[in-house]
């Protein structure tokens, strides 16, 4: 009814009560069903008021829930003063403020440009990511393979330009909502595949390309966001294989590489890929701040995309200011962004332990995704569904994310689990919210 | 030869004195058309050295001469020390350096942001050009209809994904090459719309509308580029009449509205616009710096894509870094950008004297565009070919470029004309050039 239009921004839907007496059906059904609703964005409930649709939906033909985590969701969270365990954002604030302001005073001291900025990205930050790929993915690309983007989705979006039209692109499901969409705004298909505890499962992509050949896929090997896989070397190394062999291009976004509890980083699949056909998706966001909208791209080292990559990059002219590329490119060249990872890896190691003591443990309680990266799932095996979970836990003071959040539409994937982060919350918040969460588990 | 590939990048030409003996054809010829494929940006040609195919139209499917002043040339110009009066940049050095730093110290001192950035932008950024264009362009729009974007190409890119896959947009030509190109690598159809002295001939887009329905026209009514025209106020109601009418959307990019050497601006479409369906795009590009990459988008109060333009920025979050965004609010509360303006107009005002005074009353030569910006075009009733005036000009030691770069590809439109910039270029510099230029027009 939201997606044809009956009901509009803004409009009230009847009380849980009259509703379930209209349709025969339990108020706890009636209930489940806003929350998935309000969890999925369609619909904003509040305590005591009616539910109302939400206002982003109004009058667009196709419904296109946007961001992963709409605003408003975090907005709400504060509003009512619950503690924030919303996935997806980093602790920003962590950055000592000396090195930030020294950053911004470099870039303001830059020469004024009267030209626009290189296409490709200023030469001195793109010489600082080649290093440091260097250093931590296994890999130093040569200059000219770096191109720097306003962050993953702008990054994901040059890929897609460069492709044919129509193009059918692999995802990972359930995997992040906004490149799925972001294909399908772009004209390309996203073709949910399947997940294991390796992550994708490169039988569903071998049949996925066998229907209807595939032009990509699109992995995070590093960290899958949000079942928080690493994927294994072994299988690292057979994705290479048939993609090389089938002429499928990996894109692979590097999220969270940068964070890894324990052990090395595997290397990138851009590092171990022999026939350097692998594109490299890499952010700031969740190293510096989403808010710099600062990220890169490295073009693989054969395929013919490379060429086309750059061509569509120059024709787009670059979206990222230069004092902007200037500061990132001071705070990485002069160690601040390596101490502030330090610092960052600290308090996210340390809030880790925080959710693994809490949780690990807890009767038919699985916790994954806590080898690195901010961000743990949590699943359970008793009867409760996942909705009804993530309220509990709501009405006892905290917002977390339902796993639900994450599949892809019409792939029929039924989930059981929930997404918690600890990026920005600090410990002594994430210690009280940690007993009600463990709670509301008990009784599920 | 190019296009299908059977000239690849790099790639060397033969002499223009071999080619002219292997056609039989006159030298002069051969160099003429070899200046114009240079002109195009096909290929590069070099004093002493073989012509050769462009690098960056390596590998690439279908041909597109990316931005409208590809780098090469302007730093073609700058290597061969010739003067550079290569439209499309601004004076963006006369920024006074203590308000720059300031704006970037203010940037710094905000607090950092652990969240995605407000895809519609910053609220103070808004309301500051939401008050702007209530002093200058003769509306002032609610807050909720500004959209912070990364400049006029981000903010038509929007627009694009807001309309019907495939829409036909009716486009000026001669005009802005990289937004037809924009409009193309988005899935939409540019048609080519002829101008006469007050822009826009409105008989031949009711003609092209008529063929095939219309979705959009992208108008530059303050100041056309690259004709200088600008669009009479009577034009301008009998445009808006008629796309209300037809149910077309109008876009009105309000490029070089700031600059306006004689006589209050026009008000804007959108200001008179009584059905209330007008997109405004505007930038900070020309009246600060092209490297901040920020500009924005006013939605129109009343038509449908009002909605589908802010949940295309939702779902696309955006793309400009918080911290450009305080620096710009900065330097308009402040009222550093409008100091800022007040000299920028009087250094053009300035240096449109002197292209007035050297250039106006030569014997068949006509200058166009000088009652605002930062561009003249000049138009000669002689013989001589523009590629041949353009390369004159080149050998006395100034660029500048032809006009035929502005055509849409296929339109069939012949030019005899050059488009000259003065925005970054000294006054002295200019006062040396203009001699040149003169000397070279009483030759055509």
């Amino acid at each position: 009814m939201i997606h044809d239009g009956r009901l509009r921004a803004g409009d009230a839907l009847p009380s849980t009560r009259a509703l379930a007496a209209e349709l025969g059906i339990a108020r706890g059904t009636v209930v489940a069903a806003f929350e998935q609703l309000d969890g999925e964005g369609y619909i904003h409930t509040r305590h005591g008021a009616a539910a109302r649709v939400a206002a982003t939906l109004a009058g667009v033909p196709a419904p296109h829930p946007a961001a992963e985590l709409p605003a408003h969701h975090r907005a709400e969270a504060k509003a009512e003063g619950l503690i924030d365990l919303l996935p997806g954002v980093p602790a920003s604030n962590a950055i000592a403020r000396r090195d930030w302001r020294a950053a911004w005073r470099h870039a303001a001291a830059a020469p004024i440009d009267d030209a626009y900025p290189d296409p490709l990205g200023l030469a001195a930050l793109r010489a600082e990511v080649a290093k440091q790929l260097g250093f931590s993915r296994g890999f130093a690309p040569e200059l000219e393979r770096v191109i720097v983007t306003a962050g993953t989705r702008e990054a994901l979006s040059l890929v897609v330009d460069a492709l044919p039209p129509g193009a059918r692109v692999a995802v990972e499901n359930p995997g992040h909502r906004g490149s799925r969409q972001l294909l399908s705004n772009a004209g390309a298909h996203a073709v949910p595949i399947g997940l294991d505890e390796h992550g994708l499962v490169l039988d569903e992509l071998r049949a996925a390309h066998a229907r209807d050949a595939l032009a990509a896929v699109l992995v995070t090997p590093s960290h899958q966001y949000p079942m928080g896989t690493v994927m294994p070397i072994a299988r690292r190394h057979e994705l290479l294989e048939w993609a090389s062999g089938a002429g499928v291009l990996v894109i692979e976004d590097d999220y969270d590489s940068e964070f890894r509890h324990h052990g090395a980083p595997l290397p990138a699949l851009a590092a171990i890929d022999p026939s350097g056909a692998v594109v490299l998706l890499g952010t700031f966001s969740k190293t510096l701040s989403p808010a710099l909208r600062c990220g890169y791209l490295v073009v693989p080292e054969r395929a013919p995309i490379a060429d086309a990559l750059r061509q569509v990059r120059t024709a787009h002219s670059s979206s990222v200011a230069t004092p902007v590329q200037h500061a990132v490119a001071w705070l990485m060249s002069s160690g601040a962004l390596r101490r502030h990872l330090a610092r960052l890896r600290r308090d996210y190691t340390h809030k880790r332990a925080m959710v693994a003591d809490a949780l690990v443990g807890l009767p038919g309680v699985t916790i994954g995704g806590l080898a690195g990266g901010l961000h743990a799932l949590v699943q359970w095996e008793g009867e409760r569904d996942e909705a009804s979970v993530v309220a509990g836990i709501r009405r006892r003071g905290v917002a977390v994310a339902p796993l639900a959040r994450y599949v892809a539409d019409g792939s029929g994937l039924e989930t059981r689990g929930l997404v918690l982060g600890y990026g920005p919350v600090s410990a002594t918040s994430l210690g009280q919210a940690l007993p009600m969460i463990a709670a509301e588990l008990r009784r599920s």
